[in-house]
């Protein structure tokens, strides 16, 4: 009877050689994020941001008013902290404020999406916070925070403090009567959880408007996180959706 | 630590000259607002009107029975508040008639949207009104009025009184057993609004099929319907919303 | 202050002639009918049928198993009561058979839908019936007959004895555990309330699931029930869905 | 009066020779079936797995990593028990583990599918089993087993006992807090039923939204599964659901 730490360990082993993990400049990366993210309904209005730190301490984002549905190359911009575009056309949406104060507490952060998708807002709005109840949702598993009060509009310092603050050590954050926020160390599991927590959010609205919800086991839930977070689980799973995104959308990255 | 109104200052400054406003004829605005809010579900019948006042008292419309999502410029027509169709062919929506009401109140209004996406109609089942509990519902806090009775098929003078009378000096109204209203001084805020209207609903049906949801702070609330209401934020989402409705549907604008 | 009577007689007026209401055949409408009904979801399975009274008592309709999607002009069938395909290739679905109890009962109906889409399904578990809660479901006001039982698969004559009796003179009927009927004397009134019924159900389960609906007053349901069953009213509503199913499928009719 | 005997007789004997069940080759099959379920939104991670038993022992599957909707024939390969690759790149999914265990305990059994759909998932997480209400729903009647806890991740030898011993002698399992199963044998029935269970979640759900369903009567249920499983009605409705597929996606059929 295999176990399933022998499981895993065979299955780390063959992911290190077997799994189409794709190859991408970072502005290109950017840019599939944006797109998978319009594509699974992160992009309805002008809410919502990407930021990704590069090591010079500056930071790449897209200009405010251009939808993640549209964005090529030619969108990308620099910024550095006082909101400045160093590079490109088009101003910050003011909101990439509050990123600045997650990359400054938390120098393992590399990338952040923040946006409003329809299911972490409705959420967002109960008040309540994101369960564990599915297997897919582990990668929330302790690893979610949640705001549960909406401070205001999010383009100022104090809601970057408070944010930032919330979110603590965790790779996310629920913030009610708003949205979400993933922040961790590659956009490629920023990416994978951003596109996770709205499914979450949606198979858990959907099961809790019949009654209540059974969650997972910790225990189980911690070790599914951590198989679901694999860097290589991660990046192929990014692969993939970059894949699917580049073939819907018909787009033709450049570069 | 930069404050809001510091934010807000510095963002206004910065959308005068940053952001991508469109350029578009009366006539194409009114086109792009049409397929837009069919992208939208706001054209499933043949219910749902738009009007737009011009300078010389007449309006532009779209013909009855001509779907949203297929009006091109050869079907807009010009009619007067006695509903003849002075330019173009087909027949007005016989519910315009309402819309003279509020252009006739409301000297401020000069774009109006009425229709039953299927949220706003499915809230308009319950009695209640649309609720302010996310960022993303604040253009409607204080804003959107509410009718609570329905007064039968709006084709008369009678419902036009009553519904003007009920929306008063707001920019939205959710009418019972109905749909909405939108009603702004520009065709670009009503588009606006009709299309955020019908996600608040959304967000608000699916958090309150689980539950009650937690409304905002009103003082919180009106400072972000005023930043979401800004003109550029507002001709902003409308140029992106267009864009997106020309690369959805293939359209080709003319003229 | 113009009336409800005088708008409608004024509507009904011009509507002789300025309203686009197409010219097919009766086998292009069959074929139109099928492909709106699928891009409404009417045709997930292979359950579901269409069936149109030739005047020489033979009956049009599509064979088993062939998708509502997939229907061209090489696809539809004759048959006569006893289920012999007269014309075409293929065989009747056996749940057709119902259909004639509802012909040799009913002369005035010329064509049946019957089929199961997601959201009539759902209301048909519920044991409740549908309610007339907004203006887009007075087509149904006190027109909408209940079967609050279900029979078992639907192929033989005593399904066809229940179903048949249910239904009465009304022009649709609620399967309860099945889907819905509707049988009119025109196939533009029985493609129109099929689509309507669907979205009529769909926006009552929405709004159900956040607590009780109000509904219509049944007089004011009742003028809007006869107003949007005016028949130039559905003409151009089959005409406008059906040139919407044209450009969405690019589909070509044939012949 | 035809019974309801006689009419299943008269149909099954027409479907001999009436109905399009389409030609294809195992693989052609496998990839029909993967991108079938990929429209039915069965693939949105790299969760979910199929396999189908060849006479020699081994297996076809796909591999892990590569989106049921990108599958083509090159994607196709071929693995033993023990999780080697034996035709083909890539690598298995470790989950295919526990299809094993099921291939072992039912001879029966030639085709496996495991996904996590949308509906499934939430209804997953409720704790609560899959109800027979609607007509479309009884080919689960009395064949849908439950496993009320989740085992933790599914890669190893310990839950592909528990999830093989739940399922027990029936054709598909709902797995709390994580998916289904189908197990049948053969590949059309095993991807009609994925199709099917996922529809019938939905709408339970949907329905149970709004408060309690009505179960079908079981005797009645009991028939209507077995006309619903007979051989040439699943075998019609593979391939409609693949004719589908293969227009909605514009895929060519390799070899």
């Amino acid at each position: 009877m295999q176990t399933r730490e022998a499981a895993t360990a065979s299955t780390v082993g063959k992911m290190k050689t077997q799994l189409e993990l794709g190859e991408w400049t970072e502005a290109q990366k950017l840019i599939l994020t944006c797109r998978m993210l319009a594509l699974e309904s992160h992009s309805e209005s002008l809410a919502g941001q990407i930021s990704m730190r590069s090591t010079n301490g500056t930071f790449l984002t897209t200009p405010m008013a251009i939808g993640f549905d549209e964005i090529e190359a030619r969108h990308v911009i620099r910024v550095d902290e006082s909101m400045q575009v160093l590079e490109g056309h088009g101003m910050a949406n003011p909101a990439v404020r509050f990123h600045f104060w997650v990359y400054r507490r938390r120098p393992d952060v590399q990338c952040i999406v923040h946006t409003h998708p329809p299911y972490i807002s409705a959420l967002s709005m109960t008040g309540r916070p994101l369960l564990v109840a599915h297997m897919d949702a582990t990668p929330f598993a302790d690893d979610c925070a949640f705001l549960p009060e909406w401070p205001g509009l999010p383009i100022a310092d104090k809601e970057g403090d408070i944010i930032s603050t919330a979110l603590g050590s965790k790779r996310t954050i629920l913030l009610a009567n708003h949205g979400f926020l993933a922040a961790t160390s590659s956009i490629e599991e920023t990416a994978y959880l951003a596109v996770l927590i709205e499914r979450a959010a949606r198979n858990q609205l959907i099961a809790q408007a019949t009654g209540p919800v059974k969650e997972l086991d910790p225990a189980l839930a911690k070790e599914a996180h951590d198989f679901l977070l694999l860097p290589n689980v991660v990046k192929a799973s990014f692969a993939m959706f970059a894949r699917r995104t580049l073939r819907r959308t018909g787009y033709q990255l450049e570069g």
